[in-house]
């Protein structure tokens, strides 16, 4: 036979499809506002580009509707990427088939609607074939944390998000969502590729994912979509990080970095999970691996790094289920394969059992109780290093009897984990091959586990081939090249950085000049230290905190600030980006006012606060946050605080939801004397067992005749707060009933505490809480 | 370009390939018993034809593993097509590749496992690509009714069962099911095409389907079956004739035949049930359609003639949901299709919030509820003809405002339905196209709505494109050709027929001689009848019918049977497939036998009973029924049962598990005196709202001077019976509290009685019952 016909045919027909892409004529038009721009996108015909003027387009509701054709999309694009900004009350929405958006900047304020780019216009009107490419949303907030929102909202089908930066959303709701509420958006296919994720701030509670795919009410439905070679830089929303909720939806090659949370495949089933990189720091246990709920999911080719997240934050979590779970609870894990993964200096990354909480039948109805283990599950071929032995490298929750494993092997370093079977320890050392990745080099062959479908699994973590030489773990052995993991050149939109360089603060002396403080701080820079010389400030004011900055004098010579300002009102007003570091200040009222506070209204980004060495007396509350307010850490250090009505109070999340006023409050080596009530107040609501903070530590402390005035006679007060540490302190004649009571069944210690005269210190196995669904 | 040069190769390709096929080299293997047939298993290669002798082969496991290839399957098949039975206890099991099996008989038996055939062979060995074909399975039932099994039950992938013929199943479990534990078994394309569903009988209560794919545990798997082009004649088992449990299943151009279900999609989502035919007489209510449960659904090009069914069993049922239902519940209708189906002289065609029981909220739990209506549903391009006009088209049980209904047409003979906008009343005529296929003619086009995917139903009923000529209904307009639905040589075994030719009954003339009653019974072909002289005849022995036979004598010259035998024997004994119809006899114990009863164990076909004109006095029982046993039909008719200690006797079915002993039990123009206790005593126990039997109608009689004995004081027992009738009935100086309890909730009514001194007739709206899961 000629097969040299069939070659001479073939490019003349590809030489037809070429001339006929190439016909395409592209029309340009410049618009300046909105009325131009409504008028182009009404005029525009397939391959029309508008073009919007650089500069401040504020308060604009952009609709764009439009035919494209395959070949000939419909743009709107920057005059030059990023130097279009879209702020204010500002939104996008797109409908229609093959439109592309290009180098959009928003910023400086939030959308009027639900979501600042949505792939529809109306229920009906969804798009196609559209994509979104090289644009950044930065901090575009609702002004109330408690008002939801989403900034990307996928609908219809085949749409593309792609080298987009986003990053500091602080209000509730996932930062990207897919949604398949009607047949026209599922089989979706759409495609979240190349972006990057830049640090999301700890939300204090749920709805903090960034990424969500559907939601329990369509995870029957198949969405097909796909996450790949994206950056997730310090994404710490909430213990989801992406949440997978419906079927066949692919996380390829993603990069997790620092992130404090996890991929969980929350509803929805068939997940594939492949070549992603996880990496911790072997410090921080909020950083997470893959999280597993509901049946056929595919873990293959992963790489974990130094992630010692434990239980829902472990490497693999595998979780129990609720028996015949409601539909928006638990379903059984079943018929899932871990193959092929290679996890390095991680502690315990294989939990089983997650979740069980048979132990608190006794609280929860029958429909709360996790008790289905996983069945007809996988776990082969895959390996383990860890540079000091961990004596624990399996947790079973509970049992883990439906699971299979085979062909995992583990260098321990000679150190007894208790099995000899699921994981085989044997000697092999890692080679590195860049930053934070380390990969075994085998010096002899290991036996391959071929489970039914194995034979798909044909390449490995860089995209080699497995079918020549195959091996166990991520990679397979031979050269091993840096995949520049952290190259944020390859993420994101490519006008956009999100690298600062390091800046020296400026020291600025503060004279106790009147009004000198205010001014100067005022003036300073973001990270800038106001240094105060010794002497008494008289302050009349409350001051205004909006960045960062340092407040400081010597440690013995203290400067004094008297505050002379209304009653209610702080000395310290911490606005939003406010994060306050004040060291060796004396503060004193009136005992009608707040040392610190924040605003009562509009608080759209998170404050912060550290005081250390400093004496706080004669206030109405040392600290007074209001709801929807939100710090990450609120630290007192060697501090002493006396004659106070109220302490510390973070207690207005009294919705129920899960919600929290700080993520980590600290109170180390602080004295609190004559406080009469809310010494510390610190308060959670709602059971939800995948909100896992906040974080209460009391340590090296003192607190002396305080509590008389508290109502419910407890000191400290932590209601629903899951990690809470009081310990090494001393409780001496404070008149209530109880220092503190724990919640048993949560993270919540007490030890080496001195207690005289000042009741107990309880432990409450279960705490009866408000279900939150 | 010269596409010559195209044709000039492809032909050579083909020519290639067919001679890659035509290599096979077959071998064919003659065995005789079990261990030929073993060896030549275990030497079978691709190619081989293992050729099962004729006869019969009886208590044989038949384990068939091999591995044949594409173009050459390992084949095992009968000698000569349906000569080979299979029989005693017996089974078959497959598993490898590439494997056939052809032309067995399975009868006069049943399965040793769960299973008659089984595409497995171990937990882990599976079928693939493997095929059942022109064999037969009839009545190969198991000795208890609660002794569940499967007569073919599909694992692995890619495998087929094509032009069978199954009937007769009596025992619990459906017909076939296909079975998706394991990843071995999903996306598994199974094809159920060209078989004959023959009769299945009533089974009395849940687990009689026909087919059922997968089961909830799996409901969240892609299963990706297809049954098709198949008949299902009088399958009657239970409420779901097909029980669709798994994602992406396709149910196309079957024909449902005078079957008492529906098809229902249970579980799972986005099933296709395109152009079928759904075939009623307009008489008998039990004939359903298509009843939907959860997401995605496709209803089109189907055709539905005379089915009256309401409720559950109407045309077209679109089910409430539980909100967040448990995995085993309802979940709601949301993205369902309705598009292009004909409906012909049906009654009230559409219900909606079918299931809901929002008034039942006192009895049962919350996680019960049916309260969810249907969401983004759509009823588009139906048509609708009505000989007779129908006052109620669309029945709304819960309200329809989640679903949109456009371009729907009726010609109601002018009849107010109560709606104008929901479908459109127009007049046109039908076409006779065949037997049961009446198609409109319509004489003028009618607009088409083109929902989201329309474009992908491109099809009609009968095949014929929809791209040219579209038309709202099951059928383009043009010229029709009879799709003879009933050709029975299209579908199951080539070499069995169920038609079976109607024989005339021989008349049996016998006289009071001893023992030549019980002689000639026995002797009797099934249908015989035996008449009766007058006299008076002595049986001391129960007697056997085991068949279906009719006694009888004149009205006026009634027999005599006195019965001598044992205590706790019956005069009848009703044994697997006996039949009785009795006329005109009198029936005389001494008090402590029974007048009918059937076997205790074994009893592995139904039985049934006609009594009319008869009188039966002085025994223990007039009918005792066993656990286990089943009757479709037990009537009393023109009777008189007086001087007896217990009187109908259907109560054994206490599993709570929602079966009973009888489908329909008839009382009509009867008198019962001095009957002291289970008068009528007729049970279902167990809540489950798609058991919808039995029936008991009660009428025209008088009940005097019983119940005196009772213990629960009720004289009319049937708890837990779904549709009850009392009217016209006397009841006199009966000893008693209540006549009977009414299921308010349910159909269970009284009218037009007479009662005195005998308590009353209560409702009770809601009964407490065990839930059965």
């Amino acid at each position: 036979m000629n097969f040299n016909i069939l070659k001479q045919v073939f490019p003349l027909l590809i030489l037809v499809l070429t001339i006929s892409c190439s016909e395409r004529a592209v029309t340009d038009v410049l618009v300046h506002n909105l009325a131009e721009f409504d008028k182009a996108v009404l005029e525009a015909e397939p391959g029309t580009e508008i073009v919007l003027a650089n500069g401040v387009w504020k308060d604009v509701q952009l609709k764009f509707i439009g035919e494209g054709a395959k070949d000939k999309p419909i743009t709107i694009k920057a005059e030059t990427p990023g130097k279009v900004f879209i702020e204010g009350v500002s939104n996008l929405e797109i409908s229609g088939n093959y439109l592309v958006v290009k180098g959009l900047f928003f910023r400086n304020g939030h959308t009027p609607t639900g979501n600042v780019i949505a792939f529809r216009t109306s229920e009906e009107k969804v798009a196609n074939h559209s994509r979104v490419t090289n644009c950044v949303i930065l901090d575009y907030n609702q002004l109330q944390r408690d008002k939801d929102d989403l900034w990307v909202q996928f609908y219809g089908t085949h749409n593309t998000m792609d080298h987009c930066y986003l990053a500091g959303k602080t209000n509730g709701g996932p930062t990207v969502r897919v949604d398949l509420k009607g047949n026209q958006s599922i089989r979706n296919y759409h495609q979240i590729v190349n972006n990057h994720f830049g640090p999301r701030p700890r939300k204090g509670g749920a709805r903090g994912e960034t990424i969500q795919l559907g939601s329990s009410f369509t995870s029957m439905s198949p969405s097909n979509t796909t996450i790949a070679n994206n950056l997730f830089e310090e994404c710490n929303g909430e213990v989801e990080i992406i949440s997978s909720k419906t079927n066949f939806n692919e996380i390829r090659n993603n990069v997790f970095y620092k992130s404090e949370g996890s991929v969980v495949t929350r509803h929805g089933n068939y997940a594939v999970i492949d070549g992603n990189y996880f990496i911790g720091d072997g410090v921080n246990k909020n950083f997470g691996g893959i999280r597993l709920v509901n049946t056929g999911h595919w873990v293959i080719n992963n790489y974990f790094y130094n992630i010692i997240g434990e239980n829902f934050r472990s490497p693999l979590a595998v979780m129990n289920g609720i028996p015949k779970s409601p539909l928006n609870r638990y379903n059984q894990v079943t018929d899932v394969v871990v193959a092929y993964n290679t996890y390095v200096d991680c502690k315990s990354p294989w939990q089983f059992g997650v979740g069980t909480n048979i132990a608190q039948a006794d609280v929860l109805p029958k429909s709360e109780i996790r008790s289905a283990r996983a069945l007809r599950t996988e776990v082969a071929n895959n390996i383990i290093y860890n540079k000091i032995g961990d004596k624990n490298v399996i947790i079973e929750h509970d049992k883990a009897d439906g699971v299979k494993f085979k062909n995992n092997i583990i260098n321990n370093q000679g150190v007894d984990f208790g099995d000899t079977t699921r994981i085989k320890a044997t000697e092999f050392e890692l080679t590195k091959v860049g930053e934070y990745i380390y990969l075994p080099e085998l010096s002899r062959e290991f036996d391959i586990y071929q489970g039914f479908g194995f034979d798909k699994i044909t390449n490995d973590l860089f995209g080699n081939s497995r079918e020549d030489k195959n091996s166990i773990g991520a990679t397979v052995q031979g050269e091993f090249k840096d995949p520049n993991i952290l190259d944020k050149t390859k993420y994101g939109a490519d006008w956009f950085s999100n690298s600062i360089e390091a800046q020296e603060p400026s020291v600025i002396a503060v004279t106790s000049a009147k009004g000198e403080l205010e001014e100067k701080i005022a003036a300073a820079k973001a990270g800038d230290i106001i240094s105060l010389g010794p002497g008494q400030y008289n302050v009349s004011k409350s001051i205004i905190i909006n960045k960062t900055i340092t407040i400081q004098s010597k440690e013995n010579e203290k400067a004094e600030i008297i505050f002379t300002g209304a009653d209610n009102t702080p000395v310290f007003e911490l606005n939003p980006y406010g994060i306050l570091h004040i060291k060796n200040v004396s503060l004193t009222g009136n005992g009608k006012q707040q040392a610190f506070s924040n605003l009562k209204e509009n608080m759209s980004n998170h404050f912060g606060l550290t005081v250390s060495g400093c004496d706080i007396n004669n206030f109405n509350y040392v600290l007074k946050a209001y709801k929807q307010t939100f710090a990450e850490e609120i630290t007192f250090k060697n501090t002493s605080i006396s004659d106070c009505e109220n302490g510390i109070e973070l207690s207005e999340e009294t919705n129920d939801k899960g919600d929290y006023n700080v993520e980590y409050l600290t109170i180390d080596n602080c004295s609190f004397t004559n406080v009469n009530q809310n010494v510390i107040d610190y308060y959670r609501g709602g059971y939800d067992e995948s909100t896992i903070g906040g974080n209460l530590l009391v340590t090296n402390s003192t607190f002396t005749n305080c509590g008389s005035k508290e109502k419910n006679r407890i000191l400290l007060n932590h209601r629903g707060i899951v990690n809470v540490n009081i310990n090494k302190n001393t409780f001496t004649d404070n008149m209530v009933e109880l220092v503190a009571l724990l919640w048993g069944a949560k993270n919540n210690v007490a030890s080496d505490n001195k207690i005289s005269n000042s009741g107990e210190i309880k432990v409450e196995e279960n705490l009866k809480l408000k279900l939150m669904y």
